[in-house]
């Protein structure tokens, strides 16, 4: 590192790369007073040079070679914000190669060759550190990894995808169908091109397998987590939930018990009074246990160029400081591979919807079914009548397989016209 | 330090110091992983050596001479839990001059003396960190200083004290008083034998300092804070709350505009919709807005063994890193006293009810007064009939001292006849 400053080296200038250099610039001095040491933006690697970006920095800092970024002698730092697998982790591993901290954005890679990664930037004994890969400016992963350190984490539950959070928000606010709310968040530019990384919870569930991996020091990838979409959630699930005191939100739930894990992403009933009931809009947020901390939450932005970038220039500061002390961020802590229990075996509590005929007996042949599967029914309600005749029920905790062929069955009763919904329902104190 | 572990030192064995030295022993696996490298727990000072603890140490690490812990060769690390000045502040100074970071939690010290120790730590070199000194097992100090490292924090508002919060709290949901509120507090023992600490606000204007001096880059001490305490607050005050939407919360607001910091404590009304009007029971939550962040929110255990130990083991951890790898925790970042801005002239918004007479040209009067202020009035409302006639007024932003000048001149108009309720409204987006 040059004596006299920090020189980072970013690659991509897309949303959050033109934020977090712009941040840099603007922001010197604070940044330089927290870092004890002046960070200095000094190349900028994009695909195209010549296009207009907001980004105040001479023509020479530009260019649309990365690898001759990562290879600078003359850079201390890079920051990678170009996403993606392929080029961003050959690139990655080369700055390691040459010796250089990495700050990312990059829960792609993070989720699925994260240990690879990690490993290789322990090896190198270089920091790599990604507080924007997950939540946006949400301070997480280092609470997490740092402020939780002498903590154990037993419970984590989040709102980790903006995009159907508005989604659901705006049903449960007017009552309006699925279609309705995704068509508004597109008008609103909240939605991707291909939506469906988002509202199938593909985008949610790479962010709780990072989360997972911090917080039980273990090694959870993209692909072990259980997950479903929001696309089935109805208007009618909504009020219901409303009239039994719930709200439907798109939760990442991971678990450790007597040390297996569960990781799932699926939309959930949650009790109003929860704290993340009140989560609206485009906010994120992150509920986490504690043995000792007990109920902690981090809300926040969960996307957009200021606060992902905020968070991408907070690790650049972390990285300059211990460059200029000679410190280490906290690396990997995982302890090995841990043991993902299958979601067929995860506890779960379902709230469940029938259309059943409307006849003396019907509540009694159910109930038989539930119990022939050593599930307990918390609450039951009888609504409507003839043609309309509904039965609405919560279970008490349960394996998830338990459910699973419950509902087969009781789709096959001759009294049981359709099952209409079934959601899990979070949150309440009954695990 | 000792080329095989970090031995630490602490100073109180009380709640928070028994807490912090169950979870340094119990999860010591973790806090290897964590730190790099072994930390062990080697001498516990207390002033009662004789008295049995859940503390699972030999005999010989337990002394009453705090001052032969803080001069110890053989100790790396203080955590200094007596709280207090006096001889909180004298032992942490000498661990310094023997070259010993330290780790604390009392707010006491922090919110009064803070300047000088820490420029104490930076001239011994030094690490002096404090997660726990606010918002008990909340991470918020480490994520101000680091995560919103290169943000420019312009707003923090907390619920800082878990006490009141509770009192609130229970007012909102049974309509009962103050009195009665307290009482129960008082009968589940979150209550300190006297409560004038949390009932008034001192407590929760100590923590605001501290966090109005990291947030900031500032100065701000407890008596820089303006501070006025819930025992005035009114089920009646509630119940009109309710109706117009709003929670009653002892709030802690501290903002920074024009270079100049205002900071109080008071009971304030917050709409129903803001994330800390979901802040329940013991519980305490710091909202906090950045020019890029936005706005987050971090909640959690103000206070409690275990939350409050969880923090101070969390930095325990970091400065054994840093004594590990040769790293240093982010010191002092004041860039110099900031400018304070007297209540007087902190902009702020009103809730007034006043009782009135029952007469034609009332609210004409009233309103006069307010124009003559130069406040305008965002909504008015006349309620009951003759002896119960009563305006309810909310008011747009003016300063402090337009307002009180308009409370005692309402309060000498004969169509007045009293002014029964003032109360600041928070967390709009008027400012």
């Amino acid at each position: 590192v040059s004596a006299e400053r920090v020189r980072v080296g970013l690659l991509g200038c897309g949303t959050v790369g033109e934020a977090a250099a712009r941040i840099l610039i603007a922001n010197g001095d604070e940044i330089r007073r927290r870092a004890g040491t002046p960070v200095q933006l000094a190349r900028v690697a994009v695909q195209d040079t010549s296009k207009a970006r907001g980004v105040d920095l001479p023509a020479e800092s530009w260019t649309s070679d990365a690898w001759s970024v990562v290879t600078d002698p003359d850079i201390d730092v890079v920051v990678e914000a170009i996403g993606g697998i392929d080029p961003a982790k050959a690139l990655i591993l080369a700055a390691f190669a040459s010796g250089k901290p990495v700050v990312t954005a990059n829960k792609e890679l993070l989720s699925t060759h994260g240990q690879e990664v990690m490993d290789a930037a322990d090896q190198a004994e270089v920091d790599f550190i990604f507080e924007a890969s997950v939540g946006g400016g949400i301070p997480i992963i280092r609470p997490l990894k740092e402020s939780l350190a002498g903590d154990r984490v037993t419970r984590i539950m989040g709102i980790l995808n903006g995009t159907t959070n508005f989604i659901l928000t705006r049903m449960s606010e007017t009552g309006g169908s699925f279609e309705e709310a995704l068509a508004e968040s597109e008008r609103l530019g909240y939605t991707e091109l291909d939506p469906s990384a988002d509202i199938e919870g593909y985008d949610a569930a790479a962010k709780l397998a990072i989360l997972s991996s911090i917080a039980f020091n273990a090694r959870v990838v993209a692909g072990d987590v259980h997950r479903e979409g929001i696309s089935t959630v109805s208007a009618r699930d909504i009020s219901a939930a409303h009239e039994l005191g719930y709200e439907i939100k798109l939760l990442g739930v991971a678990e450790i018990q007597d040390g297996a894990i569960t990781a799932r992403v699926y939309p959930a009933m949650l009790p109003k009074t929860h704290p993340l009931a009140a989560v609206r809009d485009v906010f994120n947020a992150v509920f986490v246990e504690g043995e000792e901390s007990g109920e902690l939450m981090f809300f926040g932005r969960g996307a957009g160029g200021g606060p992902t970038g905020s968070a991408v220039v907070g690790d650049v500061v972390e990285v300059a400081r211990n460059l200029a002390t000679g410190g280490r961020a906290v690396g990997c802590t995982c302890a090995g591979y841990a043991k993902l229990r299958p979601q067929e075996e995860t506890p779960v509590r379902y709230y469940v919807v029938l259309s059943v005929a409307d006849r003396p007996g019907v509540l009694s042949e159910v109930a038989g079914v539930f119990a022939r599967h050593e599930i307990s029914i918390a609450s039951v309600r009888q609504e409507g009548q003839g043609d309309q005749a509904t039965l609405v029920a919560i279970t008490h905790t349960a394996s998830e397989g338990q459910h699973q062929a419950t509902f087969a069955n009781l789709g096959g009763l001759a009294v049981v016209k359709s099952v209409d919904s079934t959601l899990r329902v979070e949150g309440t104190d009954e695990r």
